[in-house]
């Protein structure tokens, strides 16, 4: 199957490492804003073209990726796409995605084309795991916990601050509160008690480091919340140990069995990523997979990863599956 | 929808008590091929049934759930039952399984019933964990580690050694094997370095215990292949400590991605489970619901954890699972 990647910062970037690890997959082409000549793709055979132009390869695409922003770019992005190409985005503004979903699914039915959104690891593996285990757990509680991993709209909340050249900020767990959650403890949880926020800053020379430091730690809705820790550090040392984008986190529900509710099973799901575009990447290929197998058997509109048989994202044939992988 | 159960041992009691913790559902009956007036069942208004009398109950009983052992039970009964019902079983004997498929689909595709075998959690959920992380991560090796938890097949086979009166065996993840597989190692392990095996044994007064712990420990195919410890204790203190039927473990697979398969990626799915049978009942009952929706779809035939889309295991609508889960 050939597929189209619209958009190529870190995140079609790695779509495009992830389609050379499928066999049954090849790369038609990158599309973007930008001037295509500007791209250098790492794929043999492949080419850059402009955005622009998409409609011309209408025919030689089987399932596009948007790789855009879901702030301003797939809100907009998928639905029009979808007039015209079977897609998979990675929308992840979870109180928007209802009505992203009617967006895409009114068009998506009108156009005879599978449309699936807010694919990747949260939402989409996580999202997976609280639907599985609150199905199978019914008398339980879940909780997710996120990092430790990069927040990229938290580091350029401190970038935003004056005398501040460059920060990176971890969201990190709280263990304590984690442990507590895989006893079966079902502790009532405030924001704070959860996660940490963990910062590195690169500020201007002379600049004033206290005024820094409090504007972070008191700023509304990103910080204020949390225990904030604050290090300052040189360019260089962000560059040499803070360039990677790692994240991660878990999901675990608790619950009871029995005719009294005497036995308690945990189940959790973990993710520890050493870049968080890539593996959402990986989600998204696999995904790709199952929206051209529904696309050829008719199943069209828009899908989540809800709606998605775990058959359709195996290369594998239901024999194959069956023999070796239950 | 109406559940009906077939055998009432551990599976089937928790069934019984899962059936409580979902309001879409109630129990019509339980089946026995003991006499049914020997049952006391805890679910008011239900019966028991002698096994042989079901044929009576065919349009009272929307999806059964046989709870048979899967050496003898399953084979004959999934494929007898499907001729009428649509059914679930958690037939586990993995080499088999492609076999008991063929054997239930047909009888299931001419009947118009709907089947699902092997449901649990391994198999089950772990081996939707295997093909969800082989599809996301296809340069990876996956592992799956178990318990730690009893083994019911080895407990049992210690109690076949002549001067055991009762015994207790426990299956038990190396936890440094654990590890090194957790940080991305890809260790090649043999059977001896992923788990060990426990053994409470209670021995007749005057048995030669040193014949006994030889015994268990040269015995091939259960215990040979491990270190194995075997400790010799009352039949108050097994009683006391070891009557729960706890079990557990895990599925880790980690992956590279990247232009040079430069980062590293662990998805770790791990249960911690009170009591075996019940959590098991618990997943076969999320499936009951969609064994149930399928066949009212008119979507017959034989069908796996791989085969059903995850959004049927809930009772939540579409529109309630994107708002609340995804």
């Amino acid at each position: 199957m050939k597929i189209g990647i619209y958009g190529y910062g870190n995140l079609g970037k790695g779509v495009e490492n992830a389609i050379k690890q499928n066999n049954d997959m090849e790369l038609f082409g990158v599309f973007t804003r930008r001037n295509p000549d500007s791209l250098k793709l790492s794929t043999v055979g492949a080419k850059a073209y402009s955005a622009d132009d998409i409609l011309k390869y209408k025919k030689d695409i089987d399932v596009l990726i948007i790789c855009g922003g879901s702030a301003t770019d797939l809100p907009h992005m998928t639905p029009a796409l979808a007039e015209n190409f079977n897609v998979v985005d990675s929308f992840d503004t979870h109180a928007d995605i209802p009505k992203h979903f009617e967006n895409v699914d009114s068009v998506a039915k009108k156009s005879g084309k599978t449309a699936m959104i807010s694919v990747g690891w949260d939402p989409g593996m996580f999202s997976l795991n609280r639907l599985y285990a609150s199905a199978i757990l019914p008398e339980g509680k879940d909780y997710t916990f996120w990092g430790k991993g990069v927040s990229q709209g938290h580091s350029d909340a401190i970038r935003r601050i004056e005398g501040v050249i460059d920060a990176r900020q971890y969201t990190c767990p709280v263990e304590s509160a984690v442990e507590a959650v895989r006893r079966g403890e079902n502790p009532e949880l405030t924001t704070r008690q959860k996660h940490t926020r963990l910062c590195f800053v690169v500020a201007e020379e002379g600049a004033d480091l206290r005024r820094i430091e409090n504007e972070i730690k008191t700023m509304p809705k990103y910080f204020a919340d949390y225990d904030t820790t604050v290090n300052f550090i040189t360019k260089e040392e962000l560059d040499r140990d803070h360039s990677g984008i790692p994240h991660g986190g878990m999901v675990i529900r608790t619950g009871k069995t029995g005719a009294e509710g005497e036995n308690t099973h945990v189940i959790e799901y973990k993710l520890t990523l050493d870049s968080n575009p890539e593996f959402t990447a990986s989600v998204l290929i696999a995904y790709a997979r199952a929206v051209y197998r529904l696309n050829k058997k008719g199943d069209i509109g828009c899908k989540t990863v809800f709606d998605i048989a775990p058959c359709e994202l195996s290369p594998l044939s239901g024999d194959e599956l069956r023999a070796h992988l239950l």
